[in-house]
């Protein structure tokens, strides 16, 4: 062996790493990581650092084998039949099921499908006809922007005043005006900042003054843990291609209690929800268990997608994803302050580890351009309006050392001002 | 040659048929069929005669190529860039585009995405909500369950009377209570009967007074000639998996004229709808285009399955798929009349070919017995409650001798009665 700059051994061919305390500590991360095998379960170049799958997750192995068997032997050779001899009629509430296992939910409160707009329009409405004769609809006001248009869209057909808050003036706001709140409805983590706000405290704060809470977990599930029967939740929703990984437009689901599903009035009647849905009625009756919140002909192809994506969390237990979600995330606010904050970088994400989802958000000048030369240089992650890069760290198939290779071309690249070329310059907004 | 009876020409083999002037009827239909090379088009399984394609259509082969390429290489690959390298963004527009031109629509009127159940009830609300000060909504009292069920449900909501009429008692009741209705919803093609109706005339009837006319055409796309431009239609959805054969839960479709597409005002307003969807705003500004119509993120797979589907209609003339269509029907209808009526079979199918879509519902006493003995020996149709044998015939890959041979099977159970075994016997209602 020699020292000759051709050596191909990786310390050899990169000595000066071996000097970086932050690279150091990466590489015994990885070295003492259990989950680091479930990176196997994925498609994942690797050329690139995709801190997006907050975004859209990266494809599971399992799921092009699951939907070629979907497509042509079940739908090509067995064509209608395949709803009883494959069971696609269950499918929604199988997937309900493997989804409630996922955020501390008893089986038979979930179903899958449709997108979280549609969910989040039925589970606000539900909420809100558990309390009539309430004037106001909660929401934060810096929530998803679809769960704003579409409290006001619930707000506006049921005659309800909506309200914007964050939820940490929720106490002091019900403490006056409790009394006509009908429902509450938060993320569980903030999409932007990634702040994970208190499901137990807020769940408790709306019930003290008699209203419901809906909870969008949309940034939460598959990430963190989530206790919905234990917190008493009502109502929650979410996506399933961000931390699940189910591809792009994968179905949403909802939760309904138990307590709840003799009560709640669904207001997208479609067949499915029927407690008899081949009887072919003219009037709805709903189903009285979660099947109710069917609605229409699921979408086949994109739910056994997702069905075979849940595989990837077999025998994975959350809490340990948990653990290392919060290494990767405080790895990454450790490097933003030692190495970051002097171009200008300031870390939004809560620097407190229960504050915090899997996300890290960091707020600078031209966040625009600096994501556009990242994912010129292979690190993906994204840009929210106005001035953040937002960067995902879902623990299943990251590892300590990419995600520092990733921080590494980001000092590189506000260092030289790479980011400033045109070609990285923001387009026109999408009209 | 001899005519031992092992011979094995189809001629030779089935020397009887020869003598069946029905069946030689149908083999002159097949053999001056301009369209029967288009069954290249789909795996459709040999040893079945599949009459179930206005429930769920067959796979076209140009499928499963393309849902491929979407997970391994979009997805798997290019990940969350997709969105932008590959257009995913505007392809509920794209293929919204090539359903409008199945359905006599301009482009830019039409975006696929979501259930019927979720586009009807989008396309009710902003119907009723066009006509206010209106306090009636129609529906057809046989319309789709679904179809009933969501007229209840926006009524509820937009404190609206739901009036239950058939299509053909329309006049009459407009003429007396024609101020009052805010908006009339059919359905193009009656789901259970096969009856058509006369969409320009009924169209001609509704606007006469004042009201908006939604169409549901699920039971027509792909099937037979749509104008919905044509006849002034206001707003049209339908699904994909019947005649277009998207997949079992392809998404649906919702048409707005261009002339509504600043006034309507939709309920689901998901964030893909705004004006500015990345401006991440608080509040909802519709996009002034079709594309206000979008809601949550479309579900690429089911998406990609069906724009590769559609391309099973390239060079394919409605006109002439019509043709076919109706020779298929009357074909159905001469057999049932000669050869089935004997075992109190009735055709409840109109007889006049501009009356009927393209299927075949026949009536008879144990109808659920009879369709599950069918599908024991191959041939597959559905039934509907009570009492009919529902048989679709699309012309895209139905073949005159294989709709003859399926009809024979259905001569042969009727007489031997073997659909009484009880192995058919109706089971229990789904609950």
């Amino acid at each position: 062996m020699t020292d000759s700059p051709t050596a191909t051994t990786p310390d050899a061919a990169e000595p000066p790493d071996l000097e970086d305390p932050l690279l150091a500590a990466a590489r015994q991360a990885d070295a003492d990581d259990e989950l680091a095998g479930l990176r196997e379960r994925f498609e994942l170049p690797d050329d690139i650092v995709y801190l997006d799958g907050n975004s859209l997750g990266p494809l599971p192995k399992a799921v092009l084998p699951a939907v070629t068997d979907l497509v042509r032997r079940q739908w090509g050779q067995d064509l209608i039949t395949s709803w009883n001899v494959h069971d696609w009629w269950g499918l929604p509430r199988r997937v309900g099921d493997q989804l409630a296992g996922l955020i501390g939910a008893a089986p038979g409160q979930v179903v899958c499908g449709d997108s979280t707009s549609v969910q989040l329009f039925q589970a606000m409405v539900a909420a809100c006809r558990l309390r009539p004769g309430r004037s106001m609809l909660l929401t934060d006001g810096a929530n998803f922007p679809s769960d704003q248009y579409l409290a006001d869209s619930v707000g506006r057909l049921l005659g309800l005043q909506v309200i914007r808050l964050h939820p940490s003036e929720l106490a002091a706001f019900l403490a006056e005006h409790g009394a006509q709140v009908a429902a509450v409805s938060f993320s569980l983590v903030d999409y932007r900042t990634g702040e994970l706000f208190d499901a137990a405290e807020l769940t408790r704060t709306a019930h003290a003054c008699g209203a419901v809470m809906v909870w969008d977990l949309c940034h939460a599930i598959g990430a963190l843990p989530v206790a919905l029967d234990e917190v008493q939740a009502d109502l929650a929703v979410g996506c399933s291609y961000k931390y699940l990984n189910g591809g792009p437009g994968s179905p949403a689901f909802i939760y309904i209690a138990h307590r709840h599903q003799r009560q709640v009035e669904l207001p997208l009647t479609g067949w499915n929800g029927h407690r008899e849905p081949f009887g072919l009625n003219s009037s709805y009756v709903p189903a009285e268990s979660i099947e109710q919140a069917r609605i229409g002909t699921p979408t086949l192809l994109s739910m056994v997608a997702l069905q075979a994506a849940l595989s990837a969390f077999d025998g994975v237990s959350i809490a340990r994803l948990r653990a290392k979600s919060l290494a990767l995330t405080q790895q990454v606010i450790d490097f933003a302050d030692q190495r970051l904050a002097r171009f200008g970088v300031e870390v939004v994400t809560p620097r407190q580890p229960g504050l915090r989802g899997s996300q890290v958000s960091l707020r600078m000048p031209e966040a625009y351009s600096v994501c556009q030369a990242l994912i010129e240089r292979g690190v993906i992650g994204d840009f929210r309006a106005p001035d953040l890069l937002r960067l995902g760290f879902p623990p299943m198939y990251l590892s300590f050392t990419e995600v520092h290779r990733g921080m590494q071309v980001l000092a590189e690249i506000l260092a030289d001002g790479s980011y400033r070329e045109p070609r990285f310059a923001r387009r026109a907004a999408v009209t």
